[in-house]
């Protein structure tokens, strides 16, 4: 298995472009198309969120059926979420304009939207930016990063990733683009992750290994608190790499559940690190736990906490409100037999056990905690269970993205 | 029943002082004493937390007993939390120190501490804080303000009420000093409330009443979210008033209730306003829910939100927000009739129906939420089931304060 180039684009058969819609940004593109002409088989995952936005409703309802997809439409800037009904009429004429650009069915059409709450949709301009999408316009392979940057809100960077690997003697490959800054919490954050691929597996089983993934990556990120209304994770599947269709679980189903992994995982510690505001990407690690459970909540509970996240911005090994994270989480363990320590480049350091401070050098601890990526690894010391989550630290940058993001 | 001076020393035979006794900040003062010659009632509700500091166990040891308390020692600075087996000894210590100073027996004495995790506590400091406390020294009736003062940590103002009123006939008070700011979140926060009165009651009916008020006063109240390890609300009570006693439900325990429900809303309310780094009070009120249970969750859910808080910071009317932090809550409702209106001094407007936005002016709505204390009105419109919760708006400052709170 291989990291490769080309992102959204990287898997035969599918072409990508972006485009500057106006929607409601200026001087920067907000919209992106990804195209397979051949018919790809569909998962997706969804937001947890009972107000759940119109495209959220609209791709379910396709990818949740045995129709074959060809396209998803992407926006940036509105996420038409609260917009009533109304909603799901700017979905369809959103497919339908697609459908005619593109000479495919209008129920093969996902759509994805990001960004304010409550405005509707200015659909001339969608439509008007799917005059500008369409293959042979600017359509190709060579556009994945541009469909990256598009998709993109307060998010600094684009995310994008490929990996390249055999199955069935053939090669086969898995590329994603993805966006997510604010709004993120496990159970799916907004969040948009595209995912395509060439391996050739039924629609049963890309579900199945989707699902599996997605619990312990984009599940296990948080930046605070919120879990968006539009969040959602769509893998697309179009078999070109031609191995023999992978119906079972057994080895080629292992290896291409590898390589969702890789993808996915590599994906959402981006996210966290590109968490609104954020100047370090946060592990933390939970191991000795009980039940894979009690590691979860603890270590959600630890990677969530503001004043932890702020003590994170400060290079502060402020180690009591990570016990007291723990503490009221909510999962039950003996506080008493508890250790933490602190690691990164820089080094790893011991700073409790038994449920107490040890004596430890505060100028190495600041030290460990000066990097861009910083882990709080928490041992329980009760059993085997293990979690892993991602998140970052609270800055001032943070207030200023937000106090004033819809302005 | 009428609002009077004199905080934590309104109720008769209460007395308290003050004083610097260097444990960890320097040029303030860091110890307060409570005290009553008269033996007191006591009871005490604490942290949910299963990180608990030393005090709020030596404290409930004495509140859950049949033990009669004459004195509560209290430290601002460290937090006695994380100290391991030396914590229950260094209150210990201090109620041994406290005993001998002001005579009485050790077991009723009860300690609080609040401050940074996992130092220890400093007992010669104490000690020497407890000969200067000791009354005929400087503890005296006029010395509430300065108790009240003594125990804030990130607060910026101290908090103190007191109120009068009748009982049988009797002239009753209940007064309280209370302090809380960082690590503010339902289920009691850090957070310590006080509260004396000398109302005649059994300790019975002070627990209950006690518990029943912080039900829908302290516990509606979140700041950050963050549960802290040392929330504790204690109620004294001496039965100087000479009221007959309280000892079932009826008349004079509706009185009582009452008086306790605006001294605890009072504080609660102030807590929030006074939350770290705040410029306001957020009120969210969630009426027309099916059950209380769901108005809560709803309430909290949005209050908490550090997209909402962040939003408000900015005196900004992204609704879409709440509508998000409502639906990701966990409570059932139907998003497509609730409604969202915005309150202040300033006037009250409409922002949100059946789930959708409506054309208000914005103009307005920045007035409105650019008051020191707005209110967000959620009427879900399927049922009779009502909450109210307090919080405030998350700004620059709760970084700066917290991100190098400890150094």
């Amino acid at each position: 298995m291989k990291i490769i180039d080309g992102g959204i684009t990287a898997a035969k058969g599918f072409q990508a472009s972006a485009c500057e819609a106006g929607i409601k940004y200026s001087g920067r593109t907000d919209m992106a198309l990804i195209f397979s002409e051949t018919p790809c088989e569909s998962a997706g995952t969804y937001t947890s969120n009972i107000v759940k936005a119109a495209p959220v409703i609209w791709d379910r309802n396709i990818t949740d059926s045995e129709k074959k997809v060809h396209a998803v439409v992407i926006n940036s800037g509105i996420a038409n979420a609260c917009t009533g009904k109304e909603g799901l009429t700017y979905c369809d004429k959103t497919a339908k304009a697609c459908a005619k650009e593109l000479n495919i069915p209008e129920d093969s059409v996902l759509v994805a939207s990001t960004g304010v709450i409550g405005m509707p949709i200015p659909v001339d301009k969608i439509a008007y930016g799917l005059t500008l999408l369409a293959p042979g316009k600017n359509s190709s392979k060579e556009n994945a990063a541009a469909a990256a940057r598009a998709i993109m809100t307060t998010d600094t960077m684009p995310k994008e990733i490929a990996v390249e690997f055999t199955i069935g003697g053939k090669t086969a490959r898995i590329g994603s683009m993805c966006k997510g800054s604010g709004m993120i919490h496990p159970n799916m954050c907004t969040m948009l992750s595209f995912i395509t691929t060439d391996a050739n597996i039924s629609k049963e089983l890309l579900l199945e290994a989707l699902r599996e993934d997605v619990k312990d990556t984009y599940n296990m990120v948080s930046v605070d608190g919120d879990t968006s209304t539009n969040d959602s994770c769509i893998i697309l599947a179009n078999g070109e790499a031609g191995n023999e269709k992978i119906t079972e679980k057994g080895e080629d189903y292992e290896t291409f559940a590898k390589a969702l992994r890789l993808v996915n995982e590599t994906q959402a510690k981006r996210m966290a690190g590109d968490g609104e505001g954020a100047t370090a990407l946060f592990e933390v690690v939970v191991e000795g736990a009980d039940t894979k459970e009690t590691a979860v909540t603890v270590a959600k509970s630890v990677v969530s906490s503001s004043l932890v996240k702020t003590a994170i911005a400060g290079h502060d090994a402020n180690w009591g409100r990570i016990f007291c994270a723990m503490g009221y989480s909510g999962a039950q363990f003996d506080p008493e037999i508890a250790e933490l320590r602190f690691e990164s480049k820089a080094g790893s350091i011991l700073i409790a056990k038994n449920g107490a401070g040890v004596d430890f050098d505060e100028e190495i601890a600041t030290k460990i905690l000066s990097e861009p990526e910083v882990s709080a690894i928490i041992n329980l010391h009760q059993g085997e269970a293990k979690a892993t989550v991602w998140g970052c630290d609270l800055t001032h940058e943070y207030i200023s993205i937000n106090a004033d993001y819809r302005s």
